[in-house]
């Protein structure tokens, strides 16, 4: 057996071909699949049956979570390979018990930044061996192992071999917004037991804002009974959820996103609001940066937080406490006199440096709380204590500037995955990229990263569908080395995940399909799953213009929410015309073919359906661009074939086909319109 | 405009489509569509549009409940239009307000058996107009208007008619068994909105039984420490739920069913056990009936009972409280020689004696706590009080029976959907026979009826599967008009309403599609989409042999819960299949013969799949069979068509053929086995 590391992932992956060609086995393969993938793999011979006897034992002194965790996985196991097992529940009665996969633990794990997350797997014929310091490092094997499971004929086995993993950063997290539109509690359950799968550790939840203020304050209910139109967290749940992400080795950050984004704050209580004169504010229902703002001059301002932060450090244990302080414009500051007479007499110059102010009062009360503050990167201005810890949205510059100064700071900054980009903008997006300049010690300040998942477009049943399975290639990016890289096999690994991840109760995969259903009228939905496969929602803020195209109260069960950043059929386009490009090998153009091919078919069946299903219209009308575009692509492909010039003529019409082809339909735009253009492009310069 | 009594409903089918010839649109026709079906449907001429300026006034005196459910009605109506209304939110600022909707409700209705849930809808082109006594009413209305939706050309519209409504029946309801298996608070949410969209009006949730004790209990906390693997609902989440139900109009009847099915409690308290020396019992795993009994004898037993009860009967404020009392067979009463003393100390000459004495002394707790006593036909014992009353779960002249003797009642038996029989079997049961005998104060004594859910085999990803759409079917029986009974129209509008209730996360669709793409081993599922749809569970209790085949840690990932007891092709199939044999047309053969190709081309496909999805296997073995049925099909159609008799020796190899075709697969069987067997004794009988 050979320890490889991962950094030379091109010789491991040739070793397993020729390993698994010697074994005579694709089992081994499944060391291929692991997401994110491991620090280091090695095969060896031979497999592990998964029979009816399969027993856990449980070694060592792991904190109680390893139990629950280790029934899940039972349970999971058992679901994949549906074998009965006689084993149903993990207690203490399986400590030291005689299993045949043992997991042994050196000491409880605690749920703090820079655990030992550790773990060491050997998997034999007879048995499996899972090693680790904490019970979290050994959950993380947990997961690994569900990832190895394979068949052997029809018998479940995971091949023999070795993983030894740890994480690269200590900091692997999803913010989720609650506020814009409000994610209930199973939402959240899910998304975290899928945070736990892809070996993330941190759910972070963005709680107000101004499109709602989502949980129960006791001492000031206003807060939630006018701020929130009856949606929000009770206390309880919320509760149950710091219980049940620290039951699957997950943190949970709070986030009171203070003294803007504050609509929702103040429509309960005009009294903390800055602007002079105004009485009353009004839940905002549209998407952008608003005006309301606390006011940093008034004491009660500060009563009021110490309240609310009171109540939620005794319900959020984890040492971090996120009061948000990004995009505060400082309009309504600058409105009230009173608020400028103040900035003068303390002598700061900007609206900055009092926005200072407050964060330091905030502080202050957060220390006395024993939490550290997290905040934007808004809020790191001269003077701001090196307790504090600074969350990245402006970019990697900041980042780094951050822990330079001697801030701790996660990154944001290209994690953004409610922007509907490709997946592949953000798994190169790196938090410590290799030519940093920081020493050892600063670089120590990075603590990792987090996707975000702004809410402004989703609901429940679409949220699941833009998180996942993209948060896999944030969370490798996190865990892996960080050479690993490779484009297309993230893509081959994550549509393993993706079904995966549904027995979770993840509804990425099916709320698409539940829409098409719908818009089908009742009709066979398949024809708007194929185009929906191309599509993908606009692109950064341009699907909400203005933010007011989209009020919270829109629907989100029309096409565009049927359709994903990383459309599967357009990412299979995509690989196989730069291939063509490359080589123009028979292989490649026959699967372009193919697929124009299907294009051309489908559009007949879509034009039936149209005909009963209106609110399929969208899906029909980029069908007729994108056979428009096909047909230039086809041409193209004939003057690349013979490797004759298109006429100025004939380029000039592709390229208006192409332009009218990639404009917006129903908010969502065709993908393989670009690859055809890179083709077209092609043509006319080094054919 | 005519006024149509439902009983003459072939007329109304003819007028409808007279009217529809006349007024050129088919959007009147939704009026056919409702499920379950008005006591009087007329329509008129014209179209109501609806835009984005759609508003909703309310007038009158409503509980505030109405607010909420029209806010979800703006939602659920922007949803399936894709129309970005204007008013997202409706409050007291829409009271009288000058809306194109207006809901009028006389007074606040309340959440007890008998209140008035009417309501009259008139549909105009310039105006909706909702009236109803109570809000519980109007709700009802807000359904039939959403299941109104059409479009014209590509607006939403909402053809002009009348319904006048009521229900036949005021207690309406779905049994949910959270014991057997347990469902978290988002499945009763989902399923309690699926109730109100088919306007059921009872949730009866059965808590506790042998494999669970899924309640947060204060006074004794280990009955839900011990009792629950913790899998349990806190009191908060009871109340959340009761709340969420009482917003749409539902009540919610607890149930602790006792003093047998009682092995979660003596797991947790073995002192309360009838069986001498026994110290310990163990969470039941296995199905069926078992012998742990609560001690009628013991005080401590009737102590822990009103400690339990009172608690919860703070937190289900329904008048109704149940407490099972079924199939207690009394051995471990038997086994005690000191509760046969006092057996005989008393007077008691049998078993069913001693659980009447337990059930009074029951009965006097809850009366204290206002709570009027529900129990399972067992309970009904001479000298039971005329205030409990009785669930039959075994069979329609028990229930006449209990009416007859002055018992308040309703009927489970024939609504045991858990069974996995055709919808037909459900759909004409009727708690209240056109041939009965009660008088008309007896007849009253039946309050309707209960889909019961029970959940041996069933887990939160897969119970939507078993309640959904059918559950519709026995809910349009306990409401609309006895005489209402086509059956193929019920499939018809069963489809309809089966996307409709995916818009409120039921999962009965979703989570087939799941599992065969997990069964499908990252392959498209298509092809055992195809064979799921003409297999249906094994019926009855034959899923599960002996109740220990499936333990409560069982994997429900499989083929089998894949398949549902109303397979949509099947059923299509069987309609083809009986209009061929009633007129021997040409369109029945088509469509006989076009499901028979369709199953040979499938077959080659799901050939290919089971190579890399082993747990496919049962798909393809079906298959197999599905197709051996087909070669006798066609070759009994091809004897149908030329009027000859086949010979006995073909009858013969024929019913071999067809005996192993039907015979289980993975806990499953094909339906159109049966079918393909009645046209061949057809062949023999009168061809």
């Amino acid at each position: 057996m050979t320890i490889l590391k991962r950094d030379i992932k091109v010789a491991l992956t040739l070793l397993l071909l020729v390993n698994c060609f010697l074994l005579k086995g694709f089992q081994s393969e499944k060391y291929q699949d692991v997401i994110p993938v491991p620090q280091q793999v090695s095969v060896a011979e031979g497999l592990f049956e998964v029979n009816e006897d399969f027993k856990i034992s449980i070694q060592g002194d792991p904190n109680e979570r390893l139990y629950g965790a280790s029934t899940r996985f039972l349970r999971r196991l058992s679901g994949r390979t549906g074998v009965f097992l006689k084993s149903g529940y993990v207690t203490e009665q399986n400590n030291g018990a005689n299993g045949n996969f043992v997991i042994e633990v050196e000491r409880p794990g605690e749920l703090v930044v820079g655990e030992d997350e550790s773990y060491e797997l050997e998997v034999k014929r007879d048995r499996i061996f899972l090693h680790a310091t904490t019970e979290l490092g050994a959950m993380h094997g947990l997961e690994t192992v569900l990832q190895l499971l394979a068949f052997d004929g029809a018998t479940p086995v995971i091949a023999a071999g070795k993983v030894t993993d740890e994480p690269r950063f200590p900091w692997r997290g999803l913010m989720m917004d609650v506020s814009r539109h409000f994610q209930p509690i199973e939402v959240i359950k899910r998304n975290i037991d899928g945070l736990a799968a892809v070996k993330m550790n941190v759910l972070h939840l963005h709680l107000t804002d101004d499109q709602g203020f989502r949980v129960e304050v006791k001492s000031y209910p206003q807060l939630y009974q006018k701020g929130s139109d009856g949606q929000y967290f009770t206390q309880e749940e919320l509760k149950t959820i710091v219980s049940y992400a620290a039951d699957r080795g997950i943190r949970v950050v709070p986030e009171f996103d203070v003294p803007g984004h504050a609509t929702s704050w103040l429509t309960a209580m005009p009294e903390l609001g800055s602007r002079p004169g105004v009485e009353s504010y009004s839940m905002e229902r549209n998407a952008g940066i608003f005006d309301p703002t606390l006011d940093p001059t008034n004491e009660k301002v500060y009563e009021v937080l110490e309240a609310v932060f009171t109540e939620m450090a005794a319900i959020f244990p984890d040492e971090y406490f996120h009061i948000g302080g990004d995009e505060n414009e400082g309009k309504d500051w600058d409105a009230n006199p009173e608020i400028q007479a103040f900035k003068e007499k303390h002598g700061y110059k900007d609206n900055h440096e009092l926005q200072n102010h407050f964060n330091k009062r905030l502080l202050k009360t957060l220390t006395a709380l024993n939490k550290k503050m997290v905040g934007w990167d808004e809020i790191l201005q001269e003077g701001l204590p090196k307790t504090a810890v600074i969350q990245s949205w402006r970019g990697i510059e900041a980042l780094l500037s951050s822990a330079e100064q001697g801030y701790q700071t996660f990154l944001s900054n290209g994690y953004y995955i409610d922007l509907m980009h490709s997946v592949e903008d953000h798994y190169y997006v790196d938090p410590l990229p290799a030519d940093h300049k920081l020493t050892d010690e600063q670089a120590a300040n990075i603590l990792g990263g987090e996707a975000t998942m702004w809410a402004e477009l989703v609901v429940p049943t679409t949220v699941d569908s833009r998180v996942w399975p993209r948060t896999a290639a944030i969370a490798e990016r996190l865990w892996s080395p960080q050479s690993v890289g490779d484009l297309k096999d993230l893509y081959r690994r994550l549509e393993i995940i993706s079904l995966q991840l549904e027995e979770l109760g993840l509804q990425h995969i099916t709320s698409r399909n539940m829409i098409l259903r719908k818009l089908a009228n009742g009709q066979d939905s398949e024809a708007l799953k194929i185009i929906s496969d191309l599509t993908g929602p606009l692109q950064g803020y341009t699907r909400n213009p203005g933010g007011t195209m989209y009020k919270s109260h829109s629907p989100f069960t029309l096409w565009a929410d049927a359709c994903i950043a990383d459309a599967e059929s357009s990412t299979t386009f995509r690989f196989a015309m730069e291939q063509f490009m490359q080589n123009r090998s028979e292989d490649a153009l026959a699967s372009l073919e193919t697929s124009l091919e299907l294009w051309a078919s489908n559009h007949a069946a879509l034009a039936e359906i149209v005909k009963g299903a209106p609110l399929a219209q969208p899906a029909y009308e980029l069908s007729v661009k994108l056979n428009k575009a096909a047909a230039v692509a086809h041409e193209a492909i004939a003057y690349y074939k013979s490797g004759t010039q298109p006429t100025a003529k004939w380029l000039e019409s592709a390229k208006n086909t192409l332009e009218m082809a990639g404009e917006q339909v129903g908010r969502t735009e065709l993908r393989p319109v670009e690859d055809i253009e890179k083709l077209v492009d092609r043509l006319t310069v080094n054919n």
